[in-house]
């Protein structure tokens, strides 16, 4: 498809975003073009935002941002057979090459070859962008474009909790971003004992409350001593840390009990000091890293959550704005009361 | 302790039951004497009631029936360390060496030497029961004792949903008898995709609805193609079979999905013709057979499933009544319009 | 590429096999063209030898036989950018869509549009083979092409016995065909307590031993009783069951422990009498049906296995054949004392 | 029984071991005494001859060290059912509780009321010691005594290996102590792909050999780089890491690949610095902590090695010694060359 379309794009080394114009994109014939309908701002995007050292190694200007969106295809690849101009998608964000060993394995989403969108390859902060058919997950119409556009970072949430079963069994989480809400959901839809989250900003415990959390924490609370006080010492059996602070991955440990098990999420800005003995080797811990969502296993047990009825992530969408208005969007995420659960942006025009 | 007590025994090898006075038991030294709160009537027990040709070979009159149950302990043997009188307790039905090859891989509900209340010591259809101190289960004085008294059927119904993971996944479990309906409300708990339930006694299917069935089948609705249908012909990824008739065992096979999973819990009255390569082999099918409840992993899932507030086993509970209408609850179970769903008795008096 | 190649085809309906002379296929842009090395005679084969049922309903004549097979590019598709002529490759019998809802749970062995080769699409009993590169798995050039043209059905062995730990647990496996043979390697090489088998041709379990089984038995040693006996009355860990008798079906159970593992895999003639009471429920027995390899996850097993240096599948290859000597191969198969393990054909010239 | 015996005995807080008379141990009535066959010095016992800081913590002296051993029962306790005076034994290092909520689980190794022997009760550096029957494992007669004395590190390098499957895989052990030693045989026994150790001592890396490893390397060769280079750079699935020294728990999570598995046995002397991101997080690592040994589950898997005739630990067994040189035996541990794998010794007396 020819013509121009508007996008937010990284073009200079240095913090902040232009809203540019530039072509459509074409597409490979292995591609579709997809009219995106949401796409949503992500806590990685805000390397790019500030520029930081992180960005700095990850990425090339100028490059199209965003990894989390759904929309309509227009545009179909020659090579493109299940799927047709009209039909309503989102994607994974990786892009994976399916041959590597790790990809045979059954781990496409660690792919040795691995490609982000708004990394690696031009984003969805636009009003088309171009999708391998190897990362299109079919949406159903009746799902509104504000939660297709989320089901990425929900994507990453469900992974992060049911790595291993969590029925029936008490669970903490650290952190209070939106994927960290999102997880307060999916450990109660999947029937939880009992779910605590620990984070900062009190507008975002209470959508951890409304999400279904049955305790909230600030650290200032001493949430390890009244975790640990509640479980008569023992500790709880699943943590889910999301917020990457230092402390908090001490904390994880400090209320995982002997042989539960922990999943890291969260990333921390530097090396931290972990004492493994009593973390993990004494008390027979489980530590479970994830990266992403497994392709196709997770979205299938996301969209079992939702056709459910038990997961609704709308209280974590606090924000929905034009794509014009994309830096005031990482300007309420990073400064300020910081009020903001997942905000979604309409590159094409806000919903009716 | 002495004394006289009332209890329900098989006193006579024919049909039938007798409400009989006899001493309360002498207890062991690793065993502790329950004031029994309230005990349930149980599907296998119909097989002592009738007197068929398994209860003729499973037990040698004269025996007190009974294995599901909760009470009060008023005396503990010398080598019992861990429990008081006055202690508030449930026990596992099984009673296990905890010694054979079997116990010491963590099975011992399947243990080598299993005994069984009810069927091999003396049970729970009494004021009084001796319960050796192996399989005691604590409770909190907030658990009604109609539901410490169905513990342990709940408990099959839990091992039964949950040996392996069903949160996001369809579940179809054939029977409308209590563990049946239990059953839909521990998979609902853990947050199934959708639960069905195919029955037969139309009171029983409006309890499987109030235990969070979304949709309920009797055997004339062709609940196979309704099923097949609605999944694209796939099938579902977890089938519970709890009816044990020749024709549900059958159509389970037929509604579980490729690669998906079938727990047997029902007992067939009969060897069943079985096509192997369509049922397991050639659709790489997994079947769980499930006897019991891990002691005490299960146990502690129940607890939390319970604890989650998500799972509420009342509306099971059709009919309360004293020691005295045991055999009526027998007659309710097995004759006329079948409107049962748990009938729990309390032999020490109704609860106020 | 242009030109004629001899092939082994099912030409007519009715039992018998020809040797023709027919045009070398052509490849479409995601296949490659195999110029065949070795491909090897399956006991599913024979049902389209003898033109049972079974064959008349499955293959539609004519059809160029073979599904196990290794040999050299010689010709690639448009689309193929991983492969090059001059590649040694061998293949999964099995050609999967990698859309279907079964596909992307990551079982693409038991796909919804399964097709395989010599069933659905023109096999390996030929001088060359069209392979789709999502078929394709690379062989390294010190793998002789007898080795090569045996993965598939090791991979199904591998599938079979490791689709459940078998590290230190004791093994019996029913049935004295190749991919049996093959369990035994494999059972071994992954450290089994112990590996039996039962199978009747004398020949067979010669190799075996040869392949390290430490017992073997004919239904008259009574091998059930013989096995219980040696366990105490316990039985097994685990059983693979390869033969798919009635009868040898009835003794797996019969041999298994109480919590262990059946592995159906061989099929069954006809629907079977089971006590399923007894077999999986009482017992709480696990049944695995396995059909094919994991796609990729067996492969890399099989690859892992054989850098071990602890499975050499050679003992159960007995016979090397040129493409001419098909029928005569099925006719070892199928008549007088059966000294068959695997036959082997070289379409295009015995190795020197 | 009454009398007098030898023992070595932590007497004094200050560095040393004594040789002491004491009186032989009473037994309560849910012990056996068992007169002390052959029992082995542990890495961990270096803790108590050095008194260093974690010894100061963790013992009380005067006590009678050694917690791996066998022997034979002298007599039994009135409580003592199962095992008569006569009887050939070992037993797991870990007296638990069975009770706490972490028991029953099934993790009872990791009991929440965990003793020790030679660290909570009166050890096996000994002629007599007393056990409680829930400790015991019953050997065969024909285990030399000195294999029965090493059953327990045996037990820890097995579930270290096994707690995840590692047939066919590739697996990087670091340390060259008894138990990495003992791990290298148990993974090779188990079919791994290929075992590689890495250690300091030329003697151990030797015996390392004998156990079955294909490659050793010493720091000074720089194995990560080797190991990746081998892999193509993806690194292998799994790591065991037992040395405890913060360079090999950073060179672990370097030579895992994306999804594998780290093991983590080995004690760190203090916090180490952990860059959890790359380590565990974005590459989707499982870290598996491993202290002791299941009780039973390990246990049966160790006697289903030895019986499969894979698994011969002698080699690692360099020292026998009477109880008398036992603090040479530490001198040999901890100074000079180093040249020691296991040593055993035998408190009533040499082997014949």
């Amino acid at each position: 498809m020819n013509g121009m379309m508007k996008a937010i794009q990284k073009t200079r080394r240095e913090p902040g975003l232009d809203l540019v114009d530039v072509p459509i994109p074409s597409i490979r014939p292995d591609e579709v073009l997809l009219k995106v309908s949401a796409t949503a701002l992500c806590g990685s995007d805000v390397h790019f935002y500030n520029w930081d050292e992180f960005a700095q190694k990850r990425i090339s200007p100028p490059i199209t941002l965003g990894h989390e969106f759904c929309g309509e295809i227009v545009e179909v690849g020659s090579q493109v057979l299940d799927h047709r101009a009209g039909d309503y998608i989102t994607a994974d964000s990786h892009i994976v090459c399916g041959k590597c060993d790790i990809c045979r394995m059954g781990l496409q989403h660690i792919c040795q070859n691995l490609k982000i969108f708004g990394n690696d390859v031009a984003g969805s902060f636009a009003q088309y962008v171009a999708v391998p058919q190897t990362s299109i997950w079919p949406l159903s119409r009746d799902v509104p474009a504000e939660i297709g556009a989320i089901m990425e970072p929900l994507g990453g949430a469900t992974q992060g909790v049911l790595i291993e079963p969590v029925t029936s069994r008490s669970v903490v989480i650290f952190g209070d971003g939106p994927i960290a809400l999102f997880a307060v959901g999916v450990a109660r839809a999947a029937g939880a004992r009992k779910v605590s989250l620990i984070g900062k900003v009190p507008s975002r415990l209470e959508i951890a409350r409304r999400m279904g959390a049955q305790a909230t924490y600030t650290p200032e609370d001493d949430p390890v001593q009244q975790i640990l006080d509640e479980t008569h010492g023992i500790g709880v059996d699943v943590v889910i840390e999301m917020a990457g602070a230092p402390q908090s991955v001490k904390s994880a440990f400090e209320v995982v009990r002997k042989g539960g098990r922990v999943t890291t999420f969260g990333l921390t800005p530097k090396p931290i000091e972990f004492d493994l003995n009593f973390a993990v080797t004494l008390r027979q811990v489980t530590v479970r890293g994830v990266a992403g969502r497994h392709m196709w296993d997770t979205w299938k047990q996301l969209d079992g959550l939702l056709a459910s009825g038990r997961l609704d992530p709308t209280p974590v969408i606090t924000h929905r704005i034009p794509l014009e208005d994309c830096e005031q969007g990482f300007k309420w995420m990073t400064t300020g009361t910081r009020d903001t659960g997942k905000i979604v942006m309409f590159p094409n025009g806000m919903p009716g």
